[in-house]
């Protein structure tokens, strides 16, 4: 794991949050996406060698609603860049982690990603990603 | 807002989270250090230039055990280092934001710090932080 790459916030409306992570972070949102596999619009945001990203459910039974019906809008992952994820996902397994997608998916932002369960990672969710060679 | 200084992430007992964060970081825990004004102990990883923060509660009634108690070990704060905490402090206050403490007071790692309220950062606890100059 070489850094933290972003940290993926849930957030009930783009048309509120974007305008106050703008001023809270002091810095213009650079780029939206929406992952259609994941039922999810992206907000970015930089500050150093970390993007802040802002989740968005496009559909009332995507998971991010589901997250914030269930724990309300805030921190949903932390995504660690790693430089060759399916190295990262073979040592994290033998170390006992559990790998919630067992092949690295597609993720915003031109990456690949794998998600750890939380239940071995005290709550935390964990997202592995790794940049797409061309 | 310069980057994202560190994430703190609450958890139960340092005896299991040490040992399981050094396993998925792969790299060490390398330092702890007990804020007794704040109830609780820190354990701090590094990844890239943002540190990884754990967080026991030092008693019953601390801030992390009530956090826990509420909403489960996991994810609890990101820190955004700050050159000037007194006029960052400042510029979120004139855009709306409400400081948890009014005053910078010291934190964990030789730092200034203060948070802002959930209420007005989609439920996302913030903390500023400067580094204390000799």
């Amino acid at each position: 794991m070489l850094k933290v790459e972003h940290i993926g916030i849930a957030v009930s409306s783009f048309e509120k949050a974007i305008p106050l992570f703008s001023k809270l972070l002091n810095t213009n949102c650079y780029k939206q996406e929406e992952v259609a596999s994941e039922k999810v619009r992206t907000a970015f945001f930089q500050k150093g060698e970390t993007k802040i990203e802002l989740l968005e459910s496009t559909t009332p039974d995507g998971v991010i609603q589901k997250f914030i019906e269930k724990k309300g809008e805030g921190i949903h992952h932390i995504a660690f860049e790693v430089a060759d994820i399916h190295a990262e996902m073979n040592r994290l397994q033998d170390e006992g982690f559990t790998l919630i997608n067992p092949q690295p998916k597609e993720g915003a932002d031109n990456k690949l990603v794998c998600f750890l369960h939380p239940k071995d990672t005290n709550g935390v969710l964990i997202e592995l990603c790794q940049e797409k060679k061309l």
